[in-house]
């Protein structure tokens, strides 16, 4: 049955997340809604690089999906760009082997967080940075950055209700940088992230950087697996999943 | 009774508009609720530079209101920008004169109309940019914007429902510029706008860049008052009050 693989954005403002569940509105049901709609009414199950939660978004999500007709593909990223909600769009749509695994041979992600810092909190950001009015110094947040870099057992960063066993991930880069007056931009590059990592990471920085754990509580954190040297769960408006990346890239 | 001004922003998006009125969710609304809160129960009126239609935003509105508390300005500021809903800010507030008026001491306003020109319409755009997919010849349509330039009886351009008798203003600047690959914002200064100028306008100025319309469209609808050389009002979303200038600044 022809493979596909698609690059999908979504605002995760108002689903549940991306992963199908009862009663709620989430991504993977509206893009499967739809491809069953072109699919004659035959269900279509897709499989992404990994999940986002509630209100997290994604300008780079990965997905595949096995699909019966063989169709051109840029005519079926037509055609699902404009069926799905507003909310959803197909950037791109290719064929490719029935061995290419979204989830199984991604290498690399990428993610972006974005804080708002202005004192008075932007109404066009509210669903895209989180709200940071305190004081910051970024001189400290970028050394402790340092310590996350590198293959570690991240166990401390991932939070409960993660079924993964093996929590060791190889962290590339870590870069924050100050984008306007009252923008912050954190990059985290990696080989994989567990779950509410990134998350956990930048609450942690924003912690240290606003005096409330030393200055190498990462450091600690991650030889200790010290829960007390993490800081808390940052918001998810402020998180995107930016690139995910395969050794043949689309 | 102490008179102050205020630069407000909000995202129109889930705004039947600025102007209060009955069971429906208005900018004035919300700011009026918070005021009288903080007035001890004793409703306050707000006057704004202009209304703003539904779906509207505003990054810099001035309003003033009389508030019989005499109040340091900056905790007035920090009381109303954190108890007005999320999608209203206050930027500034000041103590003026009693004299000063929001509406009739205006001598200038800028806004800013946002079109999202990706094939496939951004998710994160949706609320702040128009789509339109279709190709634009820029030339054509900064060639036409000159016609806009300078003082004309804009009456074609004033959509039904207007109370104004003098339809005459004047236009400093018309700007159309491509900021990204799937960005074009076109940019109007005047010393007033009619309602729904700024839209008809930019309607009317894609007619003409999609061919629809000749290029002397505007001259000939302004010249000889002809309906049939405007193009349809465009979408609310992209459009933003970016300044309300006066003689002396806040």
């Amino acid at each position: 049955m022809p493979r596909y693989k698609a690059i999908i954005q979504y605002d995760g403002t108002n689903y549940a997340g991306f992963q199908i569940q009862k009663n709620a509105n989430t991504v993977q049901a509206e893009i499967e809604k739809t491809l069953k709609q072109l699919n004659r009414g035959q269900a279509v199950t897709i499989h992404p690089s990994g999940r986002t939660d509630a209100g997290v978004h994604a300008r780079g999500q990965v997905i595949h999906f096995d699909f019966p007709q063989s169709r051109e593909p840029e005519k079926l990223r037509f055609a699902l760009d404009t069926q799905t909600p507003n909310d959803i769009s197909f950037l791109a749509v290719e064929l490719v082997e029935e061995t290419f695994h979204a989830r199984y041979l991604a290498k690399e992600k990428v993610y972006h967080y974005h804080l708002d810092i202005g004192q008075s909190r932007s109404p066009f950001k509210r669903h895209y940075a989180a709200h940071y009015r305190f004081t910051l110094d970024l001189i400290k947040m970028r050394q402790a950055a340092k310590d996350i870099l590198g293959t570690h057992d991240f166990s401390v960063f991932c939070a409960a209700g993660s079924s993964v066993e093996d929590k060791t991930r190889t962290i590339y880069a870590v870069e924050i940088i100050q984008t306007s007056e009252t923008d912050l931009l954190f990059t985290f590059r990696g080989n994989g992230f567990l779950y509410k990592m990134v998350r956990l990471l930048v609450g942690t920085l924003l912690k240290i950087g606003n005096g409330g754990l030393p200055e190498d509580a990462i450091q600690r954190a991650l030889e200790d697996q010290d829960k007390k040297m993490i800081g808390p769960t940052a918001h998810p408006e402020g998180l995107f999943l930016m690139e995910v990346k395969y050794d043949t890239s689309l």
